[in-house]
C-alpha cells in the first residue's frame, strides 16, 4: 500500500480494476494521492476491515469502493469508518449494473454511502467527488476543481464552435 | 439466547420482525429449536460476528437473516460461517422489496445465499427450508415434513371439495 | 436565510420538507448550522443560482438537494458550485421514486453528485454523510459521530438484549 | 448557429449527434431550416441558457433536446423558453436509456417536455412532431406531411405487395 | 361537443376523467376552449376516428389523449390526424403506469407522441404543451403563458420567503 | 366438478377466487358452462393433473389457470393438456404482479400460455378470450360476442352522450 | 394472400418476419394454411382493417399479430375481429422487448389478446396456439398436436440418454 | 444416471448445460457425487417426476435445477420431493433473466426453492450451497469447504500482494 494517501480505494475483484482506472486518472490529474486495494466484503471480509484500518492510518480522507451484483463492498467499508465513502456500482452481465445500484444506493439510516453512476461515468465522478470533499480544507485542490470544471467546459464550447464552423455534415463526417 | 439452538436467525432490525413471525410460527410447529436476534451488518456489525459464532457453538446447523433495502446482512452472516445462510428479502416503501432481492440473491461466486421469496411467503419458506437442511440428517424431522406436506395439499383439497359442494357463488358469499 | 451556515439544504418542492425534516432533526442533533430552501430548478431556476452563490457566502460547505420525479435539481445545484452536493431521491406516487433515484444518480461524467436512498432513510443518510464531510476539518465534529455511532449501534444492541430476556413472543406483544 | 432556424436542436454531448443526424435527414426533407449545437446542462449551463436566447432571436419556433443518463438538458431548455421543448431520451450502455426516459417524460407540473421514444426512432419522430407544431401556421408544411404520411404508408403497402407476389419464403431468402 | 374548439382530449374512459381534470382546470385558466370526449381504441375505434374528424372540422390544432395499461389511444389518434397529439399515461392499479407510458412514448417512426409524465402531473402538462403549440400563432397566449410561467415561479419565490421568515420548524408546524 | 363443462377454471388459491369472480360473471352472461377449481401446481401437483383429466373428460374445450407470485399453475395445466390454456397473472403484494406475469408469460417453446392482463382486467378477458375459442365451432356463441361487443361500445358511446349533454363539469359532479 | 386460410398472420413490420418465421415453420410442419402481411396499426391503420376484412372472408380462423415498441397492431386487429388475437411481442433495441410486451399483454377489458412470449420464443408458442385452437372443430389436427408434443418430449428425453450414454463432460465437447 | 449420487442436478434444457458446468466442476473439486439430467417441466412432466425418483433411490440429497424464462422446473421438482431444491435462473435473451429469477424465487409459501443469482455466478454458488446442506452430516466435507473458502480467499489476497507489488498501472498492463 502506497503511504501518505488521501483516497483509499477498494475494489470487490480484480476485474473491477478496468472502470477504477477512470477514477485513479482523474485523481492522478488532481495530483491527489491514493491507494487501490482489491478485497472482497464477502471472501475476504477480514482484508477488508485491515486495510480500512491501515488507510486510516496512513491519512486516508475519503474511500472509495467499487463492487458489483450484490455489492456489500461499500456498505461494509462505511460500517468499519467514520470518513466518507463513495460507492461506484459495476455493471454485470444480467441486470446491467442495476443489482449493484440498489445494493449500494440502497443503505439503511445511520451509514451512508454516497453513491455515483453505474460504471465508468461513476468511476470518473467518484474522484471528483472526491476532491471536492477534499477541496474542503485544501484550498489549492479547489483552484484545481475550478481550473478543471472550466477545462471541462470548455472542451464542449470548442467541440460546439467546431460544430458550428464545420455544419454538422462534415463534423460527423469526420469524427465517424 | 437460547441453549441448544438447531436454526439461528438473525434479523436487520426489529421492525423486521413482525415478518420473522411466520419463520418462527413454523418452526414451532416442526419443533425445531431456534433463536432470533436483531443485528445490522451496517451498524453493528462486530455484534453479527459475535453472533454467528456464538449460534455455532450452541449448535446452530442453518442460520436465517432477514434484511431490506441494501440488504448486506444474508452475505455478511455466510461470510462468517460454513453453515448454510437462507436470506429473506423484506419489503421496503419505496421499491416493493427489489432492493433486498437483488441484494440478497444476486451473491457473487463464494458465497452462496439461499434467496426465498420477498417478505412473508419467504419467512414460511425459509422455515420449510430449514427444515429440509435438518431432515438432512434427522428422519424424525422429514417424516414430520412429509406430514406437513400432505397436511398443506389437504387443506387445499378440503377447501377445493367445499368449493364443489358449496358452488363458486356461495363459496365466496361465505368466505367475504 | 440562516447566517452562518454549514449545510444548504434546498428542497425542490415545500411537499418534500416532511423528508427533509428527517435531515434536519440530525443536524441540529450534531449541532451542524444549516440553512433550508425552497427552489425548483425548472420553475425558478435563477432562484437556485442565487441561492447557491448566498449559501457560499453564507459559508456552506456541503449542499443537499432533494426532488422527486425527473429530478433535476440536485445536478443543476452541483453544476452551479465546487462545493459536494448530496442528492436525495423523493418518492413519487407513480414510480416509487425510481424515476427520480436514475434522475440523480446517473449523472453523467464532469459533475457528481453524492446519492442516497429513495425517501427519509436517505434523507437522514444525507445529515450523516455531510456530517463526514464536514469533520474532515472538524475533529469535535467527528467525535460527535463516533459517538453517535456507538449510539446508533447500541440502541439495536439494547434491543437485542430486550429481545433475548423477553423472548421474542412477548417482545412482538409489547412491541404491537 | 444558422440564421433564421424554425428548429433548434440542442445535444448534451457530441456523442449524441449519430442519433440527432436521424432528426436531421427528416427536417431536411421537410425543408426546415434547423440549428445544432452541443451543450451540456450541467458542464455548460450558461451556454444552454445563451444558445436557448440566441435560438429565439434567430426566429426558432421549437426546441429539440436529447441527452442520456440522468437527462437533464431538455427540462434546462423548457425551464428558459416558453417555446415547446422536444426531449429524446439517448439509450446508455447500462439501464437500456429507462434513466433518461424517466428524466425527462416524468417533469414535475410547470414545465412540460413532449418526450418522444428512446433513441433513433425517438429523434425520427422528434423530427416529425416538430414539423407537425410549425404546420400549425403553415399550411405548405402540413401539406407536406400529408405527402409523407401517404409516402410513408405506401412503403408499407408496397413492401406488402412484393411480399404477396414473392411469398414469404422467397420475401425473406431476398431481404437476408 | 362545443364547437370551435382549439384543444381536443379524448380519455380513453370516464374513470380517467379525474385525471383529465387537471388538464381542462389549466385551459380554463389560458382561456383556450377545448372539447372532451370519452372513446376507447379498442372498444370503440370508429367512434375515435369520427371524433378526430369531427374536432378537425370544428377548428382542433391540438389533440391531447389520456389511456391507462396498454394504451393505444393516444396513438391511435396520431395515426388519424396530422395535428400534434399529446399523450398521458394514466396510472393502472398494478403497473404503477409503467405499462401506459411504454405504450405511449414507445412509438415507432413515423408517426410521433407527445408524451408526459404518468398521471395528473403529466395531464397539467399537457395543458401547458398544448398552449405553447398554440402559442406559436397566438401572442396573446404567449403572453399568458409567461405571466403563468412568472406566478408559479413567484408562487415557489412567496413559499420560500415564508418559509425564511418563519423557519423550517413553524413552517412545517402550520402546513401539516 | 359440475357436468358438461366447457370452459375449466382452476385457481392457484382461494384467495385468488374474487379476480376469479370477474371470468365467472362474464362467462355466465354468455351461457357458457363452467367449473372452478382451487388447484396448486406446487401443492397439491397430483390434484392439478386429476383435475385437467376430468374437466376434458367433462367436455371442457378450454382451461382458464389463474396464479400469483412464481405462478407455475397455467404452465402445468398446459403441459397436462393439448386444449388451449389461458393464464391470468394475479397480482402480489410485493412486486406488482410482474413476478406472475413473467411466470406465465415467458413460456418456453413447446407448451404455450395465452396471457392476458394483471388482474381484474385480465380475468374478464380471459372469459372473452375463451368465448372467442369455443366461438370457432359455436355460431350462436359468435353472434352474442358479436352483440356484447356492440354493447360494450355503446355504454361508451352512452357515457360520452351524457359527458356531451351535461358538460364535463356536470358530470364529474354527478360521477362522484 | 393465400386463400383458403386458417391462420392471418401480420407483421407491425417487415424487420419482424424473420421471427414471424418461426411461427410460418411450425405451422407448415401443421399443414395449417396460413397468409402473412406487413401492415402497421400507426402508419397504414386502413390496411390493417382491410386486411383483417379480407382474412375472415378467406376462411381465417384465428389472427397472429407481431409487433414491437409501442406495439399498438395486436389490440388493433383484436378490435376489428370477433375472432381470437394472438400477439408476440417483438425485442427492440433498448428496453428488451418489455415495452411491446406492456402494450400487448395489458389490454383493457373488453377486448383481449393472447400474448405469447417476447420474440422467437413466442413466435414458435403462437403457432402451437393457434393450432390447440383450431383443434377445437378438427380431430387430425388435435392428433397432430399429439404427435407433436410427443416427438418434441422424445427429442428431449433422447438428449437425455445420450447424456447419461456420454457423460456430461463428453456431451458438452461434442456439442460445443 | 450415475449410481450413488448426492447432488442431482436437472437443466430444462441441454443449453443450460455450459452453466451447469460451472457447477459440476466444483462438485468435482469437492470429490461429491453428481448426475446431471435434462428435462423439461413443461416438455416432459413425466420425465421430471421419474427422475427425481429415481434420484431419490440412488441417494440424492439434494437437487439442484436450472432454467429460464418461465422457470418452473425448480418449483415443480421441488414440489415432488421432501429433499431441498436449489434453483438456478438461465439469462435468457430479451429480459436478462429476470424473468427466470421471479419464476424461481417468487415460490408462494409451501414449498421452497433455495434461489442463487441469475447465470454462471449462481450456478456456481449453487454447487457451494449443495455442499453446505450435505456438510451438515459430514465432517470431511465441511473440512474441504473450510479449506475451499480459505484458498478462495487467499486469491485475492495474493492477487492484493501483486497489485500493491506491481502498483496499478503495471497490474493493468499486464492483465490486459
Amino acid at each position: 500500500m502506497i503511504n501518505k494517501t488521501k483516497v483509499a480505494i477498494i475494489a470487490g475483484s480484480d476485474t473491477d480494476l478496468p472502470v477504477i482506472a477512470e477514477t485513479i486518472k482523474l485523481l492522478e490529474n488532481f495530483g491527489v494521492k491514493y491507494c487501490v486495494s482489491v478485497a472482497s466484503a464477502h471472501r475476504t471480509p477480514a482484508m477488508v476491515e485491515k486495510y480500512v484500518a491501515q488507510a486510516e492510518k496512513n491519512g486516508a480522507q475519503v474511500f472509495i469502493a467499487a463492487a458489483g451484483m450484490a455489492a456489500a463492498l461499500p456498505g461494509v467499508v462505511a460500517s468499519k469508518t467514520l470518513l466518507p465513502v463513495i460507492g461506484i456500482p459495476i455493471e454485470s452481465k444480467t441486470l446491467g449494473g442495476l443489482d449493484a445500484l440498489f445494493s449500494i444506493v440502497q443503505m439503511p439510516p445511520g451509514i451512508p454511502v454516497a453513491t455515483v453512476a453505474i460504471g465508468k461515468a461513476g468511476a470518473k465522478n467518484a474522484a471528483l467527488l472526491a476532491v471536492q470533499m477534499l477541496s474542503l480544507k485544501d484550498v489549492a485542490l479547489n483552484k484545481k476543481m475550478a481550473v478543471y470544471r472550466k477545462k471541462n467546459g470548455d472542451t464542449i464550447i470548442e467541440k460546439d464552435k467546431r460544430l458550428q464552423r464545420l455544419g454538422i455534415h462534415k463534423y460527423m463526417e469526420i469524427n465517424k
